[in-house]
C-alpha cells in the first residue's frame, strides 16, 4: 500500500496545508483565508481542521505517515517549540508541536520553513539529482537552508541556515537583527525597495520617481521590469542584489564545496536581471567555483561544475519540503 | 594487539613524520632537515625513508594500520594528485599518493593540512568533547577545515574548508587567488606584516617604525609585542585580525550552528592581541553565537553555548590529524 503525508506551509501571510503521495504528486491543496496576524489559536485551530480533512479524504488510497509543518522562525528542534519568528507575533516560546500533537493525536515535525524549501527543491525540484545543496530563499527578508548528503543540516541547536543575515558589507545598512551589512539588507524584497526609495531620492532615478507617483508604493516588481526595459538606476539595484548575494554563494562555496546553490523566494523571479551581477561576483570571489568550472586538461577527467540556478517549486517548495519530513522520519 | 599509525605533515618549509598510537600519543617524530623548496623527489624519498624506520622501529608493539599525509593545497580526493599548491612549486598536478604507495606498498591517505589539524584538534585537542566543528589556521596564509560528525567534510571535489579566502571586505586588498577582500588578507601573518609596513608609511606608528630600524623585517611576533606592552597602532592592527577573523567565523556560526570554532596556527599565539574584538564582531554579527550564548528562562533547560576557543596542540595538530586519518579508515 502506498503512503501519504500532510506539509503544511505557515508563512507570515498564508496558510496552506497539502496532501503529498510519496512520489511527490501533490494530491489537493488547502490554501485558507485565515490571516496569520488574527492570532496564534486560531491558526492551530483552522490548521487541524484542514489537515483532518484531508487525512480522511485520502484514508483509502494510502497509509498516512505523518503531518510536517514548516515555520517561518527559529524552532527548538529537541522541544518543538518557536523560540523566534519576527513574522509570527504571539507565537514567542509557544510550544507548536505539542499543541498539534494534542489536538491531532499524530506524529508531527516541526522545520524551519527556508529549510523546508531546501528539502523541496532536493526532493522534486531544482536539486533532485544532487545530495548536498544550499538554498536561498529571497522574499521578504532573505532565508536559507543547507543540505548534506540527502538531510538538512541543523547544526547544534536548530539554527542552521540562517544564510541571510551572514556580513557581506562590514559597515553597511543596519539589520533588525542589529548587525550591519547583512546580505538580507541587500537581496531581499524589502532591501529591493529601500534601494529603489534611495535611488530616487538621489534624484538620479526619474522612471523610478515616476512609477512611485503613479503608485503609492513600489513593488520590487516594478523595479524588475523598469530593468528589463533598460532603465539603468534599476538594473544598478539588481546588481546589488546579484553582487550581495555573490558574496555569500562565493562564501558557502569556498566553505561547503557543495555541487548546488539554488536561488529560490520571490525576489528569484528577478534571475534575469540580477543572475549576471551574482556569476561574476561568484567567479571572482571563490576559485572554487573558478576551479571545478573551468576543464583542467592534466585532470583526466570530466569536470563536476559548481552549479548555481534558480528553483523550480515556486511555492510548493515549502509545503512539498513539509510533507517529505515525516516521509524520511519513516524510512529512517 | 594495539595499533598505531604515521601521520606525516608537509609544510610549507619543513617536514615531520611520526609514529602515533591508537591512543594519541606520540611514539616518535622525526622532522628532516629537508628543505621543501628542494625539490618533489628528494622530498619523497626523505619521507618514504623515515616511514620506514619508524614502521620497523615499532613493528614488535602494534600493527601498522596505514599512512595519512598532510599537505598543503589543493588535492583532488579520487585520484590523490595535488591539483594546487602556492607553497609547493613543481607539484602541480603530481600524483602524490600513487608515488609514496609505489615506494612503501602501504596504503596512503591524502588530506589538506588544514583539514587534518582540524581532525588532530577534534581527536585530542580544542575540540575533543565535540562532533562538529570548524577550525582556522592562521600562518602565513589562512587555512581551514571543517569536521561534521566527526568526519572532514570535504564537499564535491576535496576541496571544501578553503575559509581563507572568503571574502571580509568587498573592495578590499587583493588576493593571490584573484579576489579582494579575502579574510587571508587581515587574518594571517603575512596581512600583518603588510598592515605593519602600512602603518609605518602612514607616519603614524612611531614604535612600530623603530622595531623596523633595529631588525631588518618586522615579524607578526614584534608587532604583537608592541600591541601587548600598549602601542596603539600595534593593537589597532590585531584588532584589524580580530574583526576580520570575526566576520568568517559569525558567517560560518550562521551558515552552519557548530558547536565549536577553533582558531590555530602561529599567528593564534596573538589570542591576547585580537580576540576581544573577534568575540565583539561575532556577538555583534551571529544572533545565533547571542542566542546560544545567552541564558533563557523561558527555555527551561540549560543553553547550549557556541565555543569560540584558541587550538590545543600547536604543530602537532597536523601530525596527529594525518596520523588519525588510517585510523579511521580502518575502523570504517
Amino acid at each position: 500500500m502506498s503512503y501519504f503525508a500532510i506539509g503544511v506551509d505557515l508563512g507570515g501571510t498564508n496558510l496552506r496545508i497539502a496532501a503529498v503521495e510519496e512520489t511527490g504528486r501533490i494530491l489537493q491543496t488547502i490554501t485558507t483565508g485565515t490571516e496569520v496576524a488574527r492570532g496564534r489559536d486560531r491558526v492551530i485551530n483552522e490548521m487541524c481542521d484542514a489537515i483532518r480533512v484531508l487525512a480522511n479524504k485520502f484514508l483509502n488510497t494510502g497509509t498516512l505517515t505523518g503531518v510536517g509543518l514548516g515555520i517561518p522562525g527559529i524552532i527548538d528542534m529537541d522541544s518543538g517549540m518557536l523560540r523566534e519568528s519576527p513574522n509570527l507575533p504571539g507565537w514567542h516560546n509557544y510550544p507548536v508541536r505539542e499543541e498539534i500533537e494534542g489536538r491531532l493525536r499524530a506524529r508531527v515535525i516541526l522545520e524551519n520553513d527556508a529549510n523546508a524549501a531546501a528539502l523541496g527543491e532536493v526532493w522534486m525540484g531544482a536539486a533532485r539529482d544532487v545530495e548536498s545543496m544550499c538554498m536561498f530563499t529571497l522574499g521578504t527578508g532573505v532565508g536559507g537552508g543547507i543540505v548534506l548528503d540527502g538531510k538538512i543540516w541543523h547544526g547544534m541547536t536548530g539554527m542552521a541556515g540562517e544564510l541571510g543575515h551572514i556580513t557581506v558589507e562590514p559597515n553597511g545598512v543596519l539589520c533588525g537583527c542589529g548587525n550591519r551589512g547583512c546580505v538580507e539588507q541587500y537581496a531581499s524584497a524589502s532591501a529591493i525597495k529601500r534601494m529603489a526609495m534611495e535611488a530616487i531620492s538621489s534624484g538620479n532615478a526619474p522612471k523610478l520617481a515616476k512609477a512611485l507617483t503613479r503608485d503609492s508604493e513600489l513593488t520590487a516588481k516594478q523595479v524588475f521590469d523598469l530593468a528589463m526595459a533598460g532603465d539603468q538606476p534599476a538594473q544598478a539595484i539588481f546588481d546589488k542584489v546579484g553582487e550581495a548575494l555573490g558574496v555569500v554563494v562565493a562564501g558557502c562555496i569556498n566553505a561547503l564545496n557543495l555541487p548546488m546553490y539554488v536561488i529560490g523566494g520571490g525576489v528569484s523571479s528577478g534571475w534575469d536581471a540580477f543572475s549576471p551581477a551574482l556569476m561574476k561576483t561568484v567567479q571572482q570571489r571563490s576559485f572554487i567555483f573558478s576551479a571545478t568550472t573551468k576543464f583542467d586538461p592534466h585532470a583526466g577527467k570530466a569536470p563536476k561544475p559548481t552549479v548555481i540556478t534558480r528553483a523550480l517549486l515556486g511555492g510548493d517548495a515549502g509545503l512539498l519540503g513539509a510533507a517529505r519530513l515525516p516521509m524520511l522520519a519513516h524510512k529512517g
